[in-house]
């Protein structure tokens, strides 16, 4: 059942023994807004831990709190847009106990008690400030940091379309709370680890131009993994790398799974349509971003996947 | 003389003919600052042109507007805080002509008949804003893309430390106004030309590790140049790489003139200090990021270097 922020805040004002549920492979807004959510019921007297189904990443680290210890009564979820996505485990256990979700997707599943859901909200860490507003919790600077972080992450700095006037504004607020921006900005968006320097030198290496330079293709490979040392796991950020180059249209980024087989991240600028390249190659995603899955053979890969581009452009 | 922001509005209020003169190698904020305010004059029904030694660079071009035909009779200097920045030509005829300059440098050597300088201010654009209001113009569309212009670039899109809870919220007010947020974004931080694309990838092949990984080096040779296509006026963006591997704490980014010798660009996470190891070597800066001129012997520039960071480490 859906319900605006005063029904949301209600609910949380009425309740206690929270557990709070982040997405699997968490990033910055699920964490970030799962344990600002979590301090701010702890603020308010209550009883509350987060769950999340991996390891918290070492850049996420200081956003956590200690486990309390009490019998969990109710469960949120945040930035949770279909059950599956709490990952194994996690969601065989609460998929259908899952009393108030707040998420910012507008392909929300509906699948909570209660839902509140705010498509216009750039990161989920907006409805927690809201939220914060709502129950007359004073955001402390240990709270301003998990939001900000939410704030950030989810918009690349404040980068992407999904950035409004509002989303600048709760950042002036988090940063008059005490939120150290310049702190959390270097550490999530200037920081690379070694290994994820060493494959992205090796990524640009790959480069090729295609289409008149308006197509540029990154193709990693399970060779480059080995010997850069990295992993699938820290490889998105060479997804935009294609992209960039001043005159291309569609950057790719071909990269080999653990199973041998590829997958294909595409960006686009407009008017080129991400979504059209991939649906036809049984993909999808969104106007300017979007993937598929591709076989085991890279030269037909990349064949079947620049006769799709070439059609677009 | 050091005005005010009511007195500087006064001073703009008050007289008409406008040349508004932006700094040598002009970066977004000098542009924006400098097209701003010109917009904003025009929309006051006075005269007004920019002017800059150097082209406009192709991704500030949509800032720019026509030239108008008059008489020159006030000059206001922007983000300029000494007259020779605005560089060999310029500076000689308006060194001592300058009636009013905006800037946010500490170092502003008060060359003006009036200063109006605010170092709190993240760009000139935030000074731009308040002159706006002062002076009851309204921010068009056009006015509000050049300042967010000048905010955004001269904060590594909200990424610096210079960056305070009235950036964010100047940054909302301009998005209000209809500044495309996304699109200067995505033109002036996701879009890179493609000789310095192949000048980034052969700097990261170049880049060497010191100190048990605490210090990253990247040389950049003439040859480097030439086999890139790249040029010296587009690799500033290089010095941030070397820093963003976790655990180094001084990234250097060294770099060939065309006259042989070398310079080097220092950045250093907290505690290293980045001017120290530079002032001991002739150059200066700021806490994290600070430069010097080396001599034309590389191996023995590098070795200076490496023992000035030593100590710091």
């Amino acid at each position: 059942m859906v319900v605006d922020l005063g029904g949301a805040a209600s609910f949380l004002a009425a309740h206690d023994n929270y557990i709070i549920i982040c997405h699997e492979h968490p990033d910055g807004d699920t964490l970030g807004s799962g344990y600002g959510l979590c301090r701010i019921l702890r603020a308010m007297g209550k009883k509350a831990n987060v769950r999340c189904r991996n390891e918290i990443p070492k850049k996420f680290g200081s956003l956590t709190v200690e486990d309390q210890a009490f019998e969990e009564q109710t469960v949120v979820a945040v930035d949770i847009a279909a059950p599956s996505l709490m990952g194994v485990g996690v969601c065989e256990q609460y998929e259908n106990k899952v009393d108030l979700c707040l998420d910012h997707h507008a392909s929300n599943k509906d699948f909570a008690r209660f839902s509140l859901v705010d498509p216009t909200a750039a990161a989920v860490a907006e409805i927690i400030v809201a939220l914060a507003h709502e129950l007359n919790v004073t955001i402390t600077k240990e709270i301003a940091d998990c939001l900000f972080t939410g704030l950030t992450t989810d918009t690349g700095c404040f980068r992407y379309a999904n950035v409004t006037a509002r989303t600048h504004r709760l950042a002036a607020e988090l940063i008059d709370c005490g939120a150290d921006a310049e702190g959390i900005n270097l550490l999530q968006f200037e920081t690379k680890t070694k290994t994820y320097a060493a494959l992205e030198r090796l990524a640009l290496e790959s480069m090729e131009y295609f289409f008149d330079d308006r197509c540029a293709v990154i193709t990693i490979t399970k060779e480059m993994f080995a010997q850069s040392g990295s992993n699938e796991s820290e490889c998105d950020g060479i997804a935009s790398l294609p992209r960039q180059v001043e005159g291309v249209m569609v950057g790719v980024t071909i990269r080999q799974r653990s199973d041998g087989s590829y997958k294909a991240s595409v960006r686009t600028r407009n008017p080129v349509d991400a979504s059209l390249i991939c649906t036809g190659l049984g993909g999808g995603g969104h106007k300017n971003a979007a993937g598929c899955q591709l076989g085991s053979d890279l030269a037909q890969a990349k064949a079947a996947l620049l006769a799709a581009i070439g059609e677009q452009l």
